[in-house]
């Protein structure tokens, strides 16, 4: 037996010799990919011609296979294609790629998974920011496992997800793949989903290193102006705990540029912070045609060979989704012009994740895929179920809530009975089916419409209104004059999510201000008008500016895109079977404009010293969320007074279900510097822990905050623990804290290492 | 005669001998400053606790005169006082300042100036944006050399202008007070303002290094996220342009923190690279109560003393508007926490500073200052005549304009009759007496409606409309009904500057977006529905998005706030009694949203490619302008086609006035770098010429372009000068190109040492 085949040799080894083994090409071979049934530009991208040379520019299936191939792209993904037909099609490109390599490595076969299996028949989980607003670290496991093991049971290897971009302006198209503004809050989620991916055998991929959300005026690749800081602790941390945590085991890069240098061009960053400091062994791969970007976008590389190498030098290893930068490597190599150790660094780790899989083990056999498996099994209905249930946000109720069996709901706008609004930009339906036509979702997606109908014992009106992004008004009559005849009026509005242009949400669905897309507005404000009390609800991907009208809304519940059960999880919240016990990821403004801003950036002190006319204070704070029964929280304690900067305090406080039914509470924790070498968000969230009660009862929550936790970049740039006094406030969102308190950090400035701690350890006793 | 009162002897030898028989309060005093009648905190800036604690807390007049005083504060800019009041004044304080030194050493006497000397009855010139859209650098520094000489009359020693802040945020409420969007505009007419004021013998006071225009969501004083080199490459280079090629003396810190770090704790800037790189001598001075914002907002430091320390360490001088974290400077010394040293570096300069004004000079007596002088003169409005004239931007037309004498015109809007419309926040109307209530302005203000009346022979309706800011829609009907019924309609909307949120456009007067305040955009829309022919005037101290509506205006102008001789530059400008000739220094955008955006970010190659849906592309670009003749360009010759990277290429152009009257074109040369080693805007003024031609006459335009004019920031932070092709546009604006040619730079990459050459000089023969 090869040494590279023998389970019983270590990884290294394994792969040391098998790299020794292999010629020139076949290492480069290992860092191409293949895609075979791409879309076309037109379906991806709108008739553009820059983004069609792009596309189109790979090597053939015929030269990718020549000396065996690294990855196959999205072979599920792409088209309509049922589960079986897949499995066949894999089966037959594992078997071509094995014929073709000597030592008979199969490809790396990766798809899309963000909200679910990206393809055809299988389950839509909510939107990221969906499972974000649950705060529940282990459902967010639950639901990666599940489909982990389905994306598992038909050969694939690898998937596209999270995406841990921290949101920062909230017009940025992909705030809805995000998990919000906060980076704590991101990390535990996204560090968890990659644990549940990984643990079903996927390699989880994060994207997408670094700066992405951060893009000027919130467009879509647009340049990233942040300083080194920022970069450090905002944008990163979450990376750092999915990587060190989470165990991720692949990396995406960002298509951004920060202050001028392209993320594929930055060792620094893919290299030096990634693996360097954080200890990464898994493999860089690119996003979609980035490599090419340094060239046609960044204009920093003449061509694609020279694009290749530079992003092979600073660290990328497989470039996706077909082969173009990395089509010439070899040659590159014996013109000189580049170091074969890069090509064998890239290539070793690809080596070693396909020695991880099993790949290369006796008998591992790539076309013995399982024929058929059920992609929206009752079990994962029932995670996407849970998940949906748990996310939505109720953020303000003058009693309307729940709804007291009126004999007459008119329901109208244009998330009410369209299936597409509830799911997320990355699902299948939304990310490709709609681009094919057609009406066959693959799953079954009860609406808002379906669920109350089903739900409610009263008589459920529905009118269109408007549509979500013509300006179209010839339904908004029938849908006002509803309203008025109703006892209740339900205004569901929001997002279409699409993809580069084609959705008012999702990646390139960029937006110029945060007003409900088209004349959403008009028909909210129409039905106000009515005097009917009216529901507000909104199904959106990110958070849009509600303060013209929200004081005369009776109600409002905020559902990000909930997914294939999302009709049930709206229709239980509106009539009570559901306690509300989503918690905002992001704020939601209360004015269009102003953006960016979140509860970190820009500080409330600018506004509350009359400095500024504009007041960045959100209409619901970063963590809001209200439900039908109440929690008080009281009693704080902290364990020290004076803590040294490697020690730890235990921060506990009570929280207590005043109300007489069973909820929901997430209790939240925030550190202040009130004083630091450079200047601090006023208040950053450290911990959380979602507490579940009965009618009655109370529970004790203790953090275990270690003072990395009050680190940050100083400065000379290094991490630092700095002494001083630290501000303690639990509370239920960025702005309510009823439970203040202090401490001191006692010593000189630390320095970190790069061990540091990233998470809080939380206790919920009684 | 003591040496420091030799002049004779050199400055460096007077200020050490001076230095050197003072105690230490008596060099603290020369750090220090007061402001004998500030303006209440509710004049200023609202009735705001904070900001009202940091006005009052400074040392009083007994306290700040007891070892001498380095600065006075604005005694004839805070309340209406006549130049007479105000020089007996400035007179008494100035005595009681020498009698209290040992050395009879005088306070320097501050005033602002930017619009014209900041005080009652003085020319009130247009706003700084407006300068620039004349583009003509000689014509603003012989305003700021009136500036000056009426300031050096009344015993004014320093102006705290000219404002070099590169706009990145129209929403910003400084744009008015900047000079636009190009770091190379906002550098020649920054440095022609400052050679201007310099040269009448008045320091001037370059503002703000730095980072202020960047702010988060373009909020005053929020945090600023960028990198070192956008830094190095956008904002710094007209503030090392004013420095080295203006001669200016002083400087205003930012404040801002930039990634983190406030200005006022950043010895890297105020020191590293202000003196180090640029060889600044003069004095660095805070902007008002900046120092203690290191304590009260940035939260770096604890206490006002603490705040005093860190800001001289890093490099500030002197303290403005008074005296508070400096007040305990010398207490620090004796107490050892800080060194004497940084106490003797200031002082050093401030007294340099003073000895180069002739202030310890024999004879020298601050009390003999002039007895009156007037501060509007003929001089002066013929100035601010003919930069209104020239300021004026005609950006669309079809033919309308010029008004071919109608019998009826109406005139709506709040910018047609009000003379504060005309005016920046700080000329002395809005800055200062709106708040003191009163209909006397100081000086004599025509409208447009004045003008128009007293220049065309027509009937000219006029009806409010609407007001600038308030929902009030009463006289809407009114306007329209008299637009129905003329043959013009001439709707004048716009801005009304004040300060902290009391205008729509000044300092504190942040925009959550781009459409025109209040309620103007129904009127202009009611206006056009009636199917008259309608001319929009937009007086602005920003661009507003027009987009709406632009299509359907039968002219558009562009009026950036023109001052007190405005009225009849906009009048003149609609009758064709003057060619219009201004030139866009900002884009005006078509859609309200979408910011930050300019020029130069981000790059439109992202939009072309169909990654963004949103269109980053502006309505009218900046540069734009038109007139009532046309201009070709032709016969674009470089004198070179491969240059060293020290070498210089002429690139020359032909522009000729096809047209049968007499006008003005800006020829505009812009650079490209289509590879680079970090991602570079893909194009950048570099020079421009604005050139008068009769009808039917040619000139030749003849640019020299150093090679140090494509350097910029690298990878690793140095300056260099790149080899490869060089893209040449020569144009009307940064869309309109119609000369393109190419060059090569050869060689090896050059690093750019600190004597770059930042200017490209330009010959126009013919």
């Amino acid at each position: 037996m090869n040494l590279w085949n023998d389970p019983a040799a270590s990884v290294d080894d394994r792969a040391d010799a098998l790299l020794a083994a292999m010629t020139l090409d076949e290492k480069v071979g290992q860092l191409a990919s293949f895609w075979p049934q791409p879309a076309s530009s037109s379906q991806i991208a709108g008739d553009v011609a820059p983004m069609e040379s792009a596309m189109s520019a790979g090597l053939s299936w015929e030269e990718s296979l020549r000396h065996g191939l690294g990855h196959l792209t999205r072979n599920f993904g792409t088209e309509p294609v049922s589960a079986d037909d897949g499995v066949k099609r894999l089966r037959d490109y594992q078997r071509q790629v094995v014929e073709h390599s000597r030592f008979a490595i199969p490809a790396i076969a990766h798809e899309e998974c963000l909200t679910g299996f990206t393809t055809y028949g299988a389950t839509v989980y909510p939107a990221a920011i969906a499972w974000a607003a649950t705060f529940d670290p282990e459902l967010v496991e639950e639901m990666a496992a599940a489909i982990g093991s389905d994306m598992r049971a038909v050969g694939v290897d690898q998937g596209l997800a999270p995406v841990l971009d921290v949101v920062r302006d909230y017009r940025w198209g992909r705030v809805e793949e995000s998990l919000g503004e906060d980076p704590y809050v991101v990390g535990t989620l996204g560090a968890a989903y990659v644990r549940g991916l990984e643990g079903a055998g996927v390699v989880a991929t994060l994207k997408h290193l670094a700066g992405y959300s951060a893009s000027k005026a919130a467009r879509n690749h647009a340049p990233v102006a942040i300083g080194p800081r920022e970069l450090e602790d905002v944008l990163l941390p979450p990376f750092e705990m999915a990587v060190r945590e989470g165990g991720a085991r692949s990396v995406m890069n960002s298509y951004s540029d920060l202050d001028g240098l392209p993320v594929l061009a930055d060792s620094g960053l893919l290299t030096g912070v990634l693996r360097d400091r954080w200890g990464f062994r898994g493999t860089v791969v690119s996003d979609y045609w980035a490599v090419v970007f340094l060239e046609i976008t960044h204009r920093v590389a003449g061509d694609p060979r020279a694009a290749g190498i530079m992003a092979l030098e600073a660290g990328l290893d497989v470039e996706l989704p077909s082969t173009t930068g990395y089509a010439d490597l070899a040659s590159a190599v014996t013109e000189g012009v580049l170091d074969e150790a890069y090509v064998d660094r890239a290539a070793r780790r690809v080596l070693r994740q396909k020695i991880e899989l099993g790949m290369l083990d006796p008998g591992y056999d790539p076309t013995s895929i399982g024929d058929s498996t059920d992609l929206d099994s009752p079990r994962n209905r029932d995670i996407a179920r849970r998940l949906a249930e748990q996310s939505i946000v109720l953020l303000s109720n003058d009693g309307v809530l729940p709804l007291q069996v009126p004999s007459r709901i008119a329901l109208v706008g244009p998330c009410a009975d369209d299936p597409n609004t509830f799911m997320g930009c990355y699902s299948f339906p939304n990310h490709v089916l709609s681009r094919y036509g057609g009406d066959d979702l693959g799953v079954d997606v009860p609406t808002l419409l379906d669920a109350l109908r089903h739900e409610l014992d009263a008589e459920v009106v529905h009118h269109l209104g408007v549509p979500v992004t013509e300006a179209d008004r010839g339904g908004i009559d029938a849908a006002v004059e509803a309203a008025a005849d109703s006892d209740v009026a339900v205004v569901a509005v929001g997002d279409l999510a699409g993809l580069f242009g084609l959705g008012t949400s999702g990646e390139g669905c960029d937006a110029v201000d945060l007003r409900l897309p088209g004349i959403q507005e008009e028909l909210v404000e129409r039905v106000l008008a009515t005097g009917t009390p009216t529901v507000l609800v909104v199904v959106s991907g990110r958070p849009y500016a509600l303060g013209a009208f929200a004081d005369r809304c009776a109600a409002i519940v905020q559902a990000f895109m909930p997914g294939e059960e999302g009709g049930a999880a709206i229709a239980g919240t509106l009539t009570g079977r559901l306690n509300p016990e989503g918690r905002l990821p992001v704020g939601i403004p209360s004015h269009h404009g102003g953006q960016p801003g979140t509860y970190l950036a820009p500080p409330l002190a600018w506004y509350s010293e009359g400095i500024s006319n504009l007041d960045p204070r959100p209409l619901f704070p970063f963590g809001h969320g209200i439900g039908y029964t109440t929690f008080a929280l009281t009693d704080l304690r902290l364990s020290e007074e004076v803590v040294a900067t490697d020690g730890t305090i235990e921060v506990a406080a009570t929280v207590t279900n005043l109300g007489d039914r069973a909820g929901a509470e997430v209790v939240q924790l925030y550190l202040g510097d009130p004083l630091a070498q450079v200047t601090r968000p006023l208040k950053q969230l450290v911990g959380y822990a979602k507490v579940r009660l009965d009618a009655g009862c109370s529970a004790t929550v203790t953090f275990d905050v270690h003072m990395d936790r009050t680190s940050f970049t100083g400065r000379d740039l290094e991490r630092i623990v700095e002494p001083g006094r630290i501000d303690v406030m639990v509370g239920t969102s960025s702005e309510d804290h009823p439970l203040i308190g202090r401490f001191e950090i006692s010593g000189e400035v630390r320095v970190v290492g790069e061990g540091r701690v990233l998470t809080t350890p939380v206790r919920i006793d009684g």
